[in-house]
C-alpha cells in the first residue's frame, strides 16, 4: 500500500465515522431549508465536493473548533486520497476563520492535500507538513484575513464551503456557532457550498450580529460599536442564490475543544493577573465595578484567570474577545459576566451541553460577530481590551515570541493577539515560567523569533511574579522581568547575561551579547535543556 | 573646569544665540496676547523656568522640527548646567510629540539633564546618553502615547512648556506649527507656561483642526474623520488660565529640517515604488485616480518618491501623515496633491519661506491634527493608508528593524512607523540595501531587534527591486527577499545561508542555524564589515 492510498484509507474510515452523524434530508425531524430554489440543490457530500477542483482555493467557515463543514471535508479528503491514489495531483489553498476542528486539519493534511493554509492551525498533522516545508503556511493576524483576501492577495477563492444552521424563507442563511470570515467568503467565492446542520438549536438564531457595513477604502466608514452588547448589524448572512452550487444536510454535533483544568501554575499566573487588577483599580486606571472588556487566549491559564474573577469582588464584567469558553459560561451563569460578545463558541462537550440546554438565557448574554469585527483595530481600541494572551517565551527586553518554538517550527500561529496586544488599552503575555519539565526557560536573553515587539509587551506573567514594563527602558525591563518572572533555576544565568551585556563598554540601548544572544536555544538544541550542564 | 561647568557655559553660549531671535513683549510688533489674564503672566523665561523643579516630568510642544519652545529650553540647560556647577542634581523627565529641534536635545542632553526621555529623538547627543545607559529612553508608538500618559504611566505631568502663536479673547490658545500633543499636555499638566511666539505667521490661524473627542474607555467614541480633508474639531487649543503659570512671548523661527535632495540609489527605490503602484492599480487594488492616503517617513528616499509621483500620472493624491516636508509643498502647488493631513511641518529654510509666503494657499490643502488622531488606529485603518516607512535593515523572512543600530544602539526610534504598517492598507519598508559603503547590508539572515514583525511587513524595497512578501510562506519570502532586495555583493551569502538552513532535517516553518543567524552583526562588529573576509 502506497502512503497516498494508505491516507485515501484512512480518509474512507474517518469519512464513514463522521458521517454516521449525518442525517440525509428524508430524516424525520423537518427541513431546516425554507427556501425552494435552496432545496432543490440539496445533493450528498459526494456530489458536492466534485465543484472542488484540484488548484482551487477553497474557504471554509470555522474558527476554533465550532461550525467547521462536518460533512464536505471529509469527502474532499477522500476525493484527494483518491485522486492521489491514481496518481494525479491533488491539492487546494485552503483559507478559514481560524483553526478549525482537528479532524479537518487532519483529514486534508493526511492526504497532503493542501498547497497553502490560511490564517492559522492549531493541529499536529498541518504542523508537521508545514514545519517540514511541504505546506505553506501564511500566518497573518486575524482582523486582516476578510481585507487581504478582498484585496486580492489571495488570488480567486473558487469555492466557499460554509455551515450555517438553517435557510430563511427569504434565502438568507442563519449562522450556525461559530461566523469566523464566513460573511465574506460567502461574498468573495465564485461558488458556494452550503452544509445546513440541523444539530445546532434553532433557539441559537438571534444570537449572531453580522456587519455588512465594511468596505475597501477609500469607502470605509466608522464602525458604530461603543459598548460590548451594542448589535450593529443583521442576524443572517445573505448569498446570491445563484452562487450557490450545492446543499448539504447535516445533523452532526460540533467539535469540542479539550477542557484543561487548572493547574498549581496556572492558578498562581491568573492570582498574579488578578493583584494586578486590583493595583490598576486602586491607582485610579481601572474603572473599580467592572473594570474593562477581557480578551483571552484558550487555555488552561486562561480558564484560571476566569475562575479567578468567578471568586473576586467585580461583577458586571464584559468580554469583547475571540472565542467562549466554557468559564465564561459560568461567569455568565453567575452574573460575574453581563456580556461577552466573540466570534466563536470553543466548549467542552460539557460546554456545549450546558450552552444548548440553557440557550435562551445565554443568548441575551453572548453576542457573535465576524472576526473582522471582533478584531477589529477600531474596536478594539474604542473600548479599551485588556488583552491576555500566552505566548512561548519572552525576552528580556519584552519581545514576544508567540509562534515559534526555537524560532524555527511553528507550533500554531499569532491568531488574534497582535489585533488586540497592539490597539488594546492593557497588553499582557502569560506563560508558565518553563515548559518541558524545566529544561525550556520561558524568559531568555533574547527571542528568535518576535510576534510582538517590545512596543507592544506592557505586562508579563508567570506563575513567579509579574512584570509591569510600562514606563521603564529596555535595561530597567531586563532586571524586572528577570527578577520577577524567570524561574529561579535561570534567574541566575539571566543576570548574569544582562550583568555582562551591560558591562561591553558603549552597551546601547539594548545591550547584548551576539554571540550568546541565542545560547539557551543552542544549548536545548545541542542538549535537551536549556539549563548549563 | 568641571564637565558639569563646561556644559553650563555652553548652555550659556546656546542660550544667548537663541535668545538674540526672542522679542521681548515690548516690541514694536502687536502682541499676539489678546486675554488680559495671560497678558499679566508674561515673565521672561529666566523667570518661567524657575517653576520647573528638580524631578519634575516636563511635557513639552514639538513635533520633528516645528513649534518646540525657543526660550525655555535654552533657560532650563541654564538652570540645569547651573545646578550642576554648584554640585545640585537637576534632571527632569521629557517628555514630547517626537523629536524635538535638534538644538533641544543638543541643549538638555549635554546638560545631563534628563533622565527620561519619551517617546522619540533623532539626535546624536541624546542618542549618545541613551546608549550609554546615562538617559532612559522609553520608545513607543506615537498614537499610544496621549493615551499613556492620561492613564498615568509616566506618573503626575508637573509643567507643560507649550508654543503658540496666540492667545484669543476668549483666552483659547492658537496652535504654532506643529500640534503632536500639545492638548494633551495642556489637559493633563498640573501648571502650564507658554510661548507665544509671533513669528508664526497670523495667516497659519485656522490650519490647525484639534478634535476634543477623545476619552479614557469606556467612554471613547467613535471618531467621524472619514477623509484626510475632515474636520473634526476646533482650530485652538483650550487651557484653564488658572495653570498657567507664566508666559513668555517669543518671536523666534522655527528650525528647519535639513533637505536631503534624492541620490540615485533613492531614486531608484521610488522607481520601483511608482511601478508597484501602477501594478496594483492594473490589479485593480489600488484606485486608478488618487490611489490611497499616502504616508511617507522622512528622508531623502521619501522625497524621492514624492517628487516621482510629481511626474506620475495621478492627480488629486491625498496624505494622510506625521509631517509635511518640502516635497509635499511641491506636490500641493502642482495640484498633484489635493489635500495633506499631518500633525507637523518638517521643512528646510527655503520650504518654511515657501510656506509662510504663501500660507493663504497651503492653508486650502493642508491641516495640522493632535498625532492621536494623525496616527490613530482607527483613522488609519478606515482610510486605507499606505505606509511608507524606511527601515535599517530587514531579515530574509519580512522582520524589520527600524532602530537598533547592530541590535543594541539606539539610532531614533520607532515613532509613528508601527502605527502606519499595522494598521495601514499597505505595508512598505524601503532602504538602500547597503550602509557605510557597503560594508552593511541592510537584507540579513535574522534581524537581531524586531521592530515590524513577519506578520506586518507586506512590501520591503532597495534599489535592487520590490519584494512582495503578501500571501508567501516564509521560504517564499526568503527567496524573493533576496533575489529581489540584497546588493549582489551580499546575495550568494545570503542563499548559502537559506540553503543550508532549509537543509536541516525537518528545518520548520521559518529555517535558521542559530549559531549563524546572527553572524553577519558578529562580523561587521569584529571586521568592520558584514563581507566574508
Amino acid at each position: 500500500m502506497t502512503e497516498a492510498s494508505s491516507a485515501a484509507a484512512r480518509a474512507r474510515t474517518l469519512f464513514a465515522m463522521q458521517t454516521q452523524f449525518l442525517r440525509p434530508a428524508s430524516d424525520s425531524a423537518p427541513s431546516r431549508i425554507d427556501h425552494p430554489a435552496f432545496r432543490q440543490k440539496v445533493v450528498s457530500a459526494e456530489e458536492a465536493v466534485r465543484w472542488i477542483q484540484p488548484g482551487h482555493t477553497v474557504a471554509i467557515s470555522g474558527f476554533a473548533s465550532a461550525g467547521t463543514p462536518k460533512a464536505i471535508t471529509p469527502a474532499l479528503a477522500e476525493r484527494i486520497g483518491a485522486a492521489r491514489a491514481a496518481g494525479t495531483d491533488f491539492t487546494v489553498n485552503l483559507l478559514t476563520g481560524a483553526s478549525v476542528s482537528a479532524e479537518t486539519e487532519r483529514m486534508l493534511s493526511e492526504v497532503a492535500g493542501i498547497s497553502l493554509r490560511m490564517p492559522y492551525q492549531a493541529e499536529p498533522t498541518a504542523r508537521r507538513n508545514i514545519n517540514s516545508g511541504r505546506m505553506d503556511y501564511v500566518d497573518i493576524h486575524l482582523s486582516h484575513v476578510a481585507q487581504q483576501v478582498w484585496e486580492g492577495y489571495y488570488g480567486h477563492v473558487d469555492v466557499a464551503v460554509v455551515e450555517v444552521s438553517g435557510v430563511t424563507e427569504t434565502g438568507e442563511l442563519i449562522p450556525s456557532a461559530s461566523i469566523g470570515n464566513n460573511k465574506t467568503w460567502l461574498d468573495v467565492a465564485e461558488k458556494v457550498i452550503l452544509e445546513v446542520n440541523s444539530w445546532v438549536p434553532a433557539a441559537m438564531t438571534g444570537i449572531h450580529d453580522v456587519y455588512y457595513g465594511t468596505a475597501l477604502p477609500p469607502h470605509r466608514k466608522p464602525i458604530m460599536l461603543t459598548d460590548v452588547e451594542d448589535r450593529i448589524g443583521q442576524s443572517t448572512f445573505r448569498v446570491d442564490p445563484d452562487k450557490v452550487v450545492a446543499v448539504v444536510e447535516t445533523h452532526a454535533r460540533d467539535s469540542a475543544s479539550p477542557l484543561t483544568p487548572p493547574d498549581a501554575v496556572s492558578r498562581a499566573i491568573a492570582a498574579h493577573v488578578l493583584d494586578f487588577f486590583e493595583h490598576e483599580v486602586s491607582r485610579g486606571r481601572l474603572p473599580a465595578d467592572s473594570l474593562l472588556p477581557l480578551q483571552s487566549g484558550i487555555g488552561n491559564v486562561a480558564n484560571a484567570v476566569l475562575q479567578g474573577l468567578d471568586a473576586g469582588p467585580h461583577k458586571g464584567l464584559t468580554c469583547y474577545s475571540e472565542v467562549i469558553q466554557d468559564g465564561m459560561l459560568h461567569l455568565i451563569k453567575h452574573g460575574t459576566v453581563r456580556f461577552a460578545s466573540a466570534t466563536s463558541l470553543a466548549l467542552s462537550e460539557a460546554g456545549i451541553d450546558e450552552l444548548v440546554s440553557n440557550i435562551d438565557f445565554y443568548r441575551e448574554h453572548i453576542v457573535l460577530r465576524p472576526q473582522e469585527i471582533s478584531n477589529h483595530p477600531e474596536i478594539v481600541r474604542r473600548l479599551g481590551i485588556i488583552a491576555m494572551n500566552g505566548m512561548l517565551e519572552a525576552d528580556i527586553y519584552g519581545n514576544v515570541n508567540s509562534t515559534h518554538v526555537m524560532g524555527t517550527k511553528i507550533m500554531n500561529g499569532i491568531g488574534g493577539s497582535g489585533d488586540f496586544a497592539r490597539n488594546g488599552y492593557l497588553s499582557m503575555f502569560l506563560s508558565p515560567s518553563t515548559a518541558k519539565g524545566g529544561s525550556i526557560s520561558s524568559i531568555v536573553p533574547m527571542v528568535p523569533h518576535v510576534d510582538h515587539t517590545e512596543h507592544d509587551v506592557q505586562v508579563l506573567v508567570t506563575e513567579q511574579g509579574l512584570a509591569d514594563l510600562r514606563g521603564l527602558s529596555p535595561r530597567r525591563r531586563a532586571r524586572v522581568v528577570v527578577d520577577n518572572c524567570a524561574h529561579p533555576d535561570y534567574r541566575d544565568m539571566l543576570h548574569d547575561y544582562v550583568d555582562r551585556a551591560e558591562a561591553v563598554p558603549d552597551a546601547g540601548h539594548t545591550p547584548h551579547l551576539l554571540g550568546e544572544s541565542l545560547s539557551f536555544h543552542q544549548r536545548f538544541l545541542q542538549t535537551g535543556s536549556m539549563l548549563a550542564q
